[in-house]
């Protein structure tokens, strides 16, 4: 793997998914494979997840993390080839980036979308040209509009989630695909009912980039829907579809009721509208996901990428049930950006 | 010890005292105790020599120690229960403290008072959802009332001072109490005359938290008034009183000059109305501590927590003498946190 | 070498640009010299290369580096003394310093100028009160009016060009002078022609310091040129005069296409007016580096210390063209920086 910006980087998830559970049993076993290498962490947006469970994952490896908050520690850079620079840009990446392919082994860097123009946001301009002038390995800690180390993560949790999950119909099955000793196996392969997974959109103040929820349709689609293995199905209301280059494969449909019936996971997320680019056009209170509407599922469990916004996405209820696994799957983001570190590790050599 | 956020989670305070000063002695003593343990600081305020001193604490027993702004490097967190979050809070503590939990072995969080509603700042909400919510140890890196380390540091410092002078009436058998031998020794126990110590109120221009204050009465009391072995003042203007949970014991005069009479300790600080709450009454400049004012003194040490106002609380001339140890009392703030981590590191196992 | 603020610092340029290409060419070599060994980096304003080659250099050296943002994760410093602080400024360096002085073993510092008042600006009031007050050895990370990591990078870049070059006129007799051999050679000695170095003015659309203009003067000036070794010229506009102090010996014109004739490095910069202090008389386009009139040059390597404005300071044609060597200088930096604290921590001891 050279750089890990998208599902298209990886040639077997399930095998990066083991490699994760590894790590998580346990963290130090490679602590040499990281000693003298340099990892550097740039933000040109705040994190907190990211930012924490990338850095300690860099250690776990006994590489040196640093971080490096370029939006409060540095300054704006400038993106556009040929550019002018006598406005408020400071910097251009193709001065920037080459200097940080020397100062360290791995980039990791998040950027963000503008959410004004979708054909800017949808090139992916920042990270791509950090990856065409950095030189080193680049990996993404979100970018405009994927994040795939959420994505990852969110695959890790539904297979540790149905490994360890005797009570769902065809558990036992869908348990010998998540279990460490058969990467090779398919997820459900065999089993009598495939697990169904609902993308749903929430309601939310703000407009919000649709990263996380491309990144999971782009995941989930490439873990298994197109094998059939899953049965992946994403609402939303109207006039929020997303990027089918993202979504197709899965069911797409605007009643939530009836996605959510006999859903094994529920993964909550908010976007803005994808169409017409960067709107809220319905904040409708009732896509909030209530225990009531848990019911409809085949005890489901929740996801979410956090932060979450309490009692506007979802419920009190459901975030303090025991159907919610969003600290589960926040914890797990250490595993997933360790075997990603890892795995360009052993690449690079 | 579990957590450290107050004088009442310390059994023994000189015990803890001892813990320090060998440290002090030799930084490095216990640098496999925190091997492979992650220490996470976060800061909801800045800071300066709480920060540097308790990353430099973690190193020094070979723990990770990451720093986190969350008010600059992450965004403002929700703390009530069973808020509507479509306002300006993006994480609820309750989704965010878990995940710490997960990532770190122990917490240390800096969290501040409103100043305006003294029910909620004295509930000490934040620290508490914190400890209550995150499932690990929890240092205060100060609080919104009390600032433990800082006390801590100040017990250490003034029992450094004692155990060093043998010019101070009595100061042999305070010494007794100091040195590292002898944890059991009470302070000053046996002596002719008790140490005054006097903690006094002093002008500055804004309106600060009552936190020093608060817990440097709650320690001197703890540590040693009540068993009359110190004689602790507090002297402030009229309407500054503190909270007696934390003064009861000590003597509390309006007369400064009464107050200084005689003191070996001179503790100078400045903080807001605690009845009335938050406000600034009294700017009255005679009450910042000058050169003629220590000569009522017994040729006491002055103390401050920094930062401080030159010439305003204190002035330079009391600052620039030898009478000042703040910056001693500065140093040992590393002490103190080594002390404190090491001793919830051994307790965690 | 005691503190590292300025040329005058340092007593053997040459070998010191001898020990930081052995770093570069084995950047472990002395893991052991910093171990146990604490740096501070402390950043009054704000820095992307400087922080991140100093961190790396200071653990390349097996000590620990801890950075801290004063101006963002701390508060305003007072540095006059006997200020009476009832402003904006919440702690003196008096009272900082010292502190600094307990938790490190070095204090690398970045400060910056006014652009106001000249007499306090080269007064270096900031810098040189952290060196009278923290008792321990003084970095400049940039001060007011100089940059020394950088010209030592500067002249590290430019021994290495002159060992590289095969083609340039007298090159291989500089190279003597530049392998790490001999130390003792000086530059370009017994060569027929000495290299041309020439330092210009670029246009900017802000008014920046003097600080690298004035620090690469004093370095090229003290490295070579008083011993008639090296030919340097600086051109600019008519009032953009920098400081005889640190440009005497150096030939100055107005007259750019004069001076970058047989030009073997052009090192370009914009700096603001001396004389009539920070001012921007002239933006003149016409002074941006273009390829044209690169060709009036000996072929020259162009360097500039970032970051710059591109199409602005400098054409794109020329930073995209194998003339530029600005990477190569920004990653040059950490060898000066670890040349800098190995030198520091050995006479440290």
């Amino acid at each position: 793997m050279k750089n890990f910006v998208s599902a298209n980087d990886v040639t077997d998830i399930n095998s990066l998914v083991q490699s994760a559970l590894a790590y998580k049993a346990n963290p130090l076993k490679n602590r040499s494979l990281g000693a003298n290498k340099r990892v550097g962490l740039l933000f040109l947006n705040p994190s907190m997840r990211t930012r924490l469970s990338t850095q300690i994952a860099a250690q776990n490896l006994g590489a040196e993390a640093i971080v490096f908050n370029v939006d409060k520690e540095g300054w704006a850079l400038e993106f556009e080839e040929e550019a002018i620079m006598s406005g408020n840009t400071v910097e251009h990446v193709k001065d920037a980036a080459p200097i940080m392919g020397k100062y360290f082994d791995i980039l990791c860097i998040r950027t963000f979308p503008s959410l004004k123009n979708k054909e800017d946001d949808y090139s992916e301009l920042y990270i791509n040209q950090f990856i065409k002038y950095s030189g080193i390995p680049v990996v993404s800690l979100e970018s405009a509009t994927l994040h795939p180390l959420q994505s990852l993560t969110d695959v890790i949790t539904i297979t540790e989630s149905l490994a360890g999950s005797g009570t769902m119909a065809g558990g036992g099955k869908f348990a010998d695909a998540a279990v460490p000793a058969g990467s090779e196996g398919a997820v459900g392969a065999g089993s009598g009912r495939r697990p169904k997974i609902v993308l749903t959109w929430a309601p939310h103040v703000k407009a919000l980039p649709q990263c996380v929820a491309n990144s999971f349709a782009q995941w989930i689609n490439a873990w298994g829907q197109t094998q059939k293995q899953i049965d992946f199905v994403i609402t939303h209301p109207e006039d929020y579809e997303l990027d089918e280059k993202f979504t197709k494969g899965a069911t797409i449909t605007h009643n939530q009721d009836q996605a959510l019936k006999d859903a094994d996971f529920v993964y909550v997320k908010n976007w803005s509208t994808y169409k017409d680019y960067g709107k809220i056009y319905c904040n409708d209170p009732e896509w909030m996901l209530t225990s009531e509407k848990l019911q409809l599922t085949n005890n489901a469990k929740v996801m979410h990428c956090l932060p979450v916004r309490r009692n506007v996405e979802l419920s009190d209820e459901v975030l303090d049930s025991p159907a919610s696994i969003v600290t589960l799957e926040a914890s797990n983001r250490v595993w997933a950006a360790q075997a990603v570190l890892a795995e360009i590790l052993r690449t690079k050599g």
